[in-house]
C-alpha cells in the first residue's frame, strides 16, 4: 500500500457536500469511484474537511491508500480522466508516509468567502459569489472581524446541528480585502465548527449593513446563543482554500 | 427622446456575439427586446464594440434612445428584470446628450485575456479562461507583447474575414500580469481589427511555449501575412473590459 495526498478543486454547486452519503452525489464518493476505475481497489478518500452542499474548494486535501504500483503523475492524469465533466479536478498528487493523515495532520485550514457588493445581478460570477446589493461599511466589517480573532466559545456561531464536543475554537486570522466590487473574507484556523465560517460572514455582513455595531460581536461571543448572531451566509460564496500541515 | 448609456456585463458563452443577426441569439437583440418590454418602443442598442460568439464582457457600453419618461435607476432595474436569467446584466444607466455615441465617442477600448496555466482541468473557471497546460516563459511573452506596442500594420494579426479598410492600428498598452496560476493579458487601443486581440494572444502564447522567439513578432509586423502568426486564441478567455470616452 502507498499513501497519496490529493489536492482537489471542485464546484460545490454540483454536489451534496464532501461526505459520502446514500442517494446523494458527494465529492468523496465521486473521487472514490474514480480511484476504483483506475486501480480496481475500494479505497477511501479521507478529506481534510467536510464541506457542505454548495461549498466550493480551491485546494481541498484528501489522502488515499492504494496497492497498484503507479506514480503521482499517472495517478493524477488517470483520476482527471475518470473525473472529466464531474466538477472535480485533481490539482496534484504526492506520495506520503503511511502515518500522514489528511485530516489529523492538518495544522491550519483556510477558507475564503467572496461577496459581490453591487445592485446589478451577477452573470459571470453566478454561483461563485454572494451578491449583497446594500452598501457595506467595510471599516465596521473589519472591526467586527478583528473581535472574532483568538480563542472563544463560538456557540453563537455554530449550527444547532453541530456535533463538536467543545464550542471553543481559536481563530488565527480573518482578513477583509476589497477587489473592485468584490470583498474577500479570508479566514484561517486549525479547525472550525459546523457552519462557523458562514455564520461569522453573515454576522460581519449584518454589521456592514449597519444593522448592528461591530461591538455586537463581543456580546455574541460572551453570550452563547446561535439565535442572536447573523444569518448563515449562502454556500455559493464559500471556498475551502487550502490546508497547512 | 432621451439618450442613455448602458454599461453591460454578459456571459459570452450564451450568445452568438454582440451583433443582431437572424436565427441566432445575440446580446444586442436580447437587450433591445428588454427595452421593448419596458417601454414598448423599438429602440436600437448601439454597442461600443462587436464581440464575437463566446467573448465575455465586464463593461460593454451601448447607447439607446427612448421616449418614455423614466429615470436611470428605474430603467436599469426594469432592464435587469426583463433580462433575468439571460446571461446579461445592466451594471449602470446614465443620461447622455443626444450627440454622444457609444461607438464613435469612444477614445479607448480595453480587453483582458485570462489564461489558466496548469495541467489539471479547470472546474471553477470553466468557460471563463483558456487553459494552457504547457509551461510558459512569461519573460519571453512580455518581450513579445512590448514589440506589438505602437502603430503598425496588423495584417498578420487580423482575421481573413476582417472588413476594416486599413490594417494600421495603434496599440496603447499590453500588460501581462501573473495571479497565481492565471496570466492576465490586458490590452488597450482606440480600436481593434477583427480577431486582433485573440491572434495577438495566440502569438504571445506561442512565444511563451518556446515555439518562436519574441523577435518573431517584429517579423510578423514587417511581413503582413495572417498565415504566419499564431493561432486565434479561444473566445472563452476574452473579456471586453471597458471603454474610455
Amino acid at each position: 500500500m502507498q499513501r497519496y495526498k490529493l489536492t482537489i478543486e471542485y464546484d460545490g454547486s454540483r454536489f451534496y457536500g464532501w461526505q459520502r452519503q446514500p442517494d446523494f452525489v458527494s465529492v468523496q464518493q465521486t473521487i472514490e469511484d474514480a480511484i476504483h476505475a483506475f486501480c480496481g481497489e475500494t479505497a477511501e478518500a479521507y478529506g481534510a474537511g467536510r464541506t457542505d452542499a454548495g461549498v466550493h474548494a480551491l485546494g481541498m486535501v484528501a489522502h488515499t491508500d492504494i496497492a497498484k504500483p503507479t506514480n503521482c503523475f499517472t495517478f493524477m492524469e488517470a483520476l482527471n480522466f475518470y473525473l472529466r465533466d464531474s466538477g472535480i479536478s485533481i490539482l496534484s498528487v504526492d506520495e506520503m508516509p503511511a502515518d500522514w493523515h489528511a485530516r489529523f495532520s492538518a495544522t491550519q485550514r483556510r477558507y475564503r468567502y467572496r461577496i459581490l457588493n453591487r445592485r446589478a445581478p451577477e452573470v459571470l460570477t453566478e454561483g461563485r459569489v454572494w451578491r449583497v446589493p446594500q452598501e457595506l461599511d467595510t471599516s465596521a466589517m473589519k472591526a467586527a472581524g478583528k473581535l472574532l480573532l483568538g480563542t472563544h466559545d463560538f456557540t453563537s456561531f455554530r449550527s444547532v446541528d453541530c456535533q463538536s464536543k467543545s464550542p471553543v475554537k481559536t481563530l488565527d486570522s480573518l482578513e477583509i480585502t476589497q477587489y473592485g466590487e468584490e470583498l474577500h473574507i479570508d479566514i484561517a484556523a486549525k479547525s472550525f465548527l459546523y457552519n462557523q465560517v458562514r455564520i461569522m460572514v453573515g454576522t460581519i455582513v449584518a454589521v456592514g449593513k449597519g444593522k448592528q455595531p461591530a461591538e455586537w460581536v463581543t456580546t455574541l461571543l460572551q453570550t452563547p446563543d446561535r439565535t442572536q448572531a447573523g444569518a448563515t451566509a449562502p454556500a455559493c460564496g464559500l471556498y475551502f482554500v487550502n490546508v497547512e500541515y
